[in-house]
């Protein structure tokens, strides 16, 4: 029987990439009052730091729960000499330019008290070269006692002379990430620990980075054990952008980061728009274009390939610190990104904004995705009340986080189907398309005897106009429109 | 008004290599169960780790007690990617090597139950490659917010590649050591935290490294007040080889490592005996040869050279990990390295042990002098039982830890000299040299009206003959031959 974390399912995710999104002015940071950073409004480096830290976080808390945020996803915040600190140099402490574990403490009091949660990444494939164990190798060579903790090909190792081979296995070849060795079970041990120490410090969950290059037998499933012997209800999602089944059968995650979700979802929505200069690699395909039928065949292979528990525990997103903003993607025409949106807060498992994307943040392939969180003159108003209303009918609808989800019409462009929980039923239609569509409704799709009293929730467009019969119900969308309405088969 | 702490003038030091004094039974390694490291008996290198441990110190703490110490020095055990420690990794963490903070939160408790002391090493001059704040230059480059913490002189830095210039400033031109720049506040503050966190954490003082090269103004002044503010009690004690007046004026240290008690020492009890093949550098010198008089006039100047609550608490001592043990430096002779070791145990300050000299224990320059604590079947039980009857004299009698040092006679290679606290008085007489000696004590020179009672207390040879009249106490002392003996006038 696979159990999932109820609060997930009835979570709004927020994604903070910490260096960016704010600076505390309460306490910026504990040990170091005056480092060298990159002033926060001058373009981003690939290397340079913003301070963006945990104070700023709690700082924006009121914020965050204004639009309806309930849990926050960060990415990583243990101490590391990478802007994204995606190259840990020691699991058991923050970073002190994010000030520190006292920081951490004081946002997940202050986190919990507000009945959010907080899931941190734990990237535990890889380390770094200043990583104790793997530093200890680079200083000693074959004398260290720690060889087995990484795969050392042949001596000398070039940790940073790019002209020699590194002569040891790094992430992607990576030699700034040396590759774990996960069979060794001191290794093993250590990252489980690691593991946790952290949940029982407080934290309500973790973010896997790249789990599925973590080969070790039963390493995720015991992972999974530990974990939830310390807190069943913690949160386990991992970055899995290809097909994630051997990993969501109950045993090892609770999710995954929802790219298989997105894919089809930007490809539908943004279609021929997609400016494919800003992808990256073969991992992350939003493209080509769908139609309606294509799509919602689609999102019907990937509602069957997983428990049904899964799916509500799924982290769905349009973007994240790995891909180009969807906005910059769809060449800034804002009406395909809100029916994306309202694709993916309508749609099971838990939705996830990415920092900045609610007040119309751009940028294109990292690090230009990591732009700092803008100035309030720089807002898109707009936006951020679509973000607003779409959040709040999210929490407002239990079929959106629990219910069934059946696909109702797939005409053209225009797509419709159902979400429906106990008596609560929702329609939401969409009309992806450039051109004006109708789309109808008959009791049999609709499982009805006859068709009646029906209520807008929410629109994208004024201009689509319902009619009603008590044999069908007709929408007819302009381009780009989409639409949520509340269809009560319960008096 | 100069104040040190009165514990240290009544201890008995004992100076601990961890990784090779001792590998715990109870519990070896906390997170890593099977690092591999050397072989405990087979001869060591200069990179590799034996395995010591705290947990091993805890296990020989009655041996030691047996002994008469009172209080351990180690030297440092903080995380480190190198066996003797000195480049730290992290300052908050002990080494996993060594069991981590709970094994010497374990250490402190026990030692501390068995009202003895702990000093640590404080390395605060330098750092390592692989310390973060250094790492993160490694890692960003002029993009570090870190960069004002060292001396960058030029890009890029060559860390490891001893082939291209360092392009930073590291201690003795050692790229292993990047020398922290202790003009910037962030730097100061983060060393005097780390200062105050391990005194309040209840360890007893701080041995500290190469404090001669913190050139920053009133930098151990501040130490001296922070770490005092929070234990009164603790130990502050500096490595000075050169004459340490100027951090000896009572606002700084407590005391320094004597090596300027050592060199005079060895120069007169080991003389021409001495090895200098086992010599490094020119910063200790226990040659050449003195006769009495020149050994007294370097001892009259040392004394006289810093204040007297000073004198108690220098850490006097024979060698160290960081030289020749004294054995192997006087080629293996016993009875002058006896000479040594009776002078140490009377002279004013706290003697320090070298772990493993009480047994035996040979060892040429570093690393030699750094070999693991030989098993017990190697042990010279003479040689054990000689340091366990000067250890029991320096506690048994107040006036060695207190007392004036007044030097009664020089006569060739004969030495006495007299120590007085109270009504408490002993003599001490040395013949260093090569022939008989006679060593003549008129009342005048003992400041008394007539000489009555004296009582042999200790020595180290059975043929030492006294004679005595009210007008004079004659003692003919064979070739290397030392006597410690009672002399009442409080009756």
């Amino acid at each position: 029987m696979v159990a999932t974390p109820d609060w997930v399912k009835k979570a709004v995710f927020y994604q903070i990439f910490p260096d960016r999104f704010a600076i505390g002015h309460h306490q910026a940071i504990a040990v170091a009052q005056q480092p060298k950073l990159e002033p926060w409004e001058t373009p981003l480096t690939v290397q340079g730091y913003k301070g963006g830290n945990l104070w700023g976080v709690i700082e924006q808390l009121d914020y965050l729960q204004e639009l309806g945020i309930t849990a926050l996803y960060l990415t990583p915040i243990f101490q590391s000499a990478c802007n994204h600190r995606y190259h840990t140099h020691d699991y058991y402490q923050v970073d002190p330019l994010l000030g520190g574990n006292e920081a951490l403490q004081a946002l997940l009091t202050a986190v919990h008290e507000r009945e959010m949660k907080v899931v941190l990444d734990g990237v535990f494939n890889h380390a770094s070269r200043g990583f104790y164990f793997f530093n200890d190798i680079l200083e000693n060579g074959p004398h260290s006692p720690w060889l087995d903790w990484f795969y050392i090909e042949d001596w000398p190792l070039s940790a940073y002379d790019g002209s020699l081979p590194a002569n040891y296995r790094g992430w992607v070849d990576l030699r700034a990430l040396p590759q774990f060795n996960h069979d060794n079970p001191d290794v093993r041990e250590y990252l489980m620990r690691v593991g946790e120490y952290w949940i029982a410090q407080g934290i309500d969950g973790w973010r896997l980075d790249v789990p599925d290059c973590v080969k070790a037998e039963g390493f995720w499933a015991e992972f999974r054990r530990r974990v939830k012997a310390i807190n069943p209800e913690a949160y386990i999602v991992g970055e899995i952008w290809c097909d994630a089944s051997p990993w969501l059968g109950g045993d090892q995650f609770d999710g995954v980061m929802n790219y298989r979700f997105t894919e089809p979802t930007v490809a539908f929505t943004i279609g021929d728009r997609l400016q494919k200069e800003h992808l990256r690699g073969e991992e992350y395909r939003p493209y080509p274009a769908l139609n309606a039928d294509a799509y919602g065949e689609k999102i019907s292979q990937l509602l069957q390939r997983h428990p049904w528990e899964i799916q509500l525990t799924q982290l769905n997103l349009l973007n994240s610190h790995d891909t180009a903003r969807l906005l910059t993607l769809a060449n800034g025409d804002r009406p395909s990104v809100n029916l994306a949106l309202l694709l993916m807060f309508t749609f099971p498992g838990a939705p996830c904004v990415y920092y900045g994307d609610e007040v119309g943040l751009a940028g294109g392939a990292d690090p230009d995705c990591r732009r700092v969180f803008p100035a309030k003159t720089d807002w898109d108003l707009d936006c951020w009340e679509f973000y607003r209303q779409l959040i709040a009918l999210r929490h407002r609808y239990q079929c959106l986080q629990l219910g069934d989800y059946k696909i109702l019409v797939t005409a053209g462009m225009g797509y419709a189907f159902q979400r429906q929980y106990g008596d609560e039923t929702l329609i939401i239609a969409v009309n992806a398309g450039d051109n004006v569509t109708e789309i109808s409704l008959s009791p049999e799709i609709l499982d009805l005897d006859k068709i009646e009293r029906i209520e807008s929730i929410f629109t994208t467009d004024s201009q689509i106009e319902i009619q009603q019969t008590p044999s069908v119900l007709s929408v007819t969308m302009p381009p780009q429109s989409g639409k949520i309405f509340r269809f009560g088969h319960q008096e």
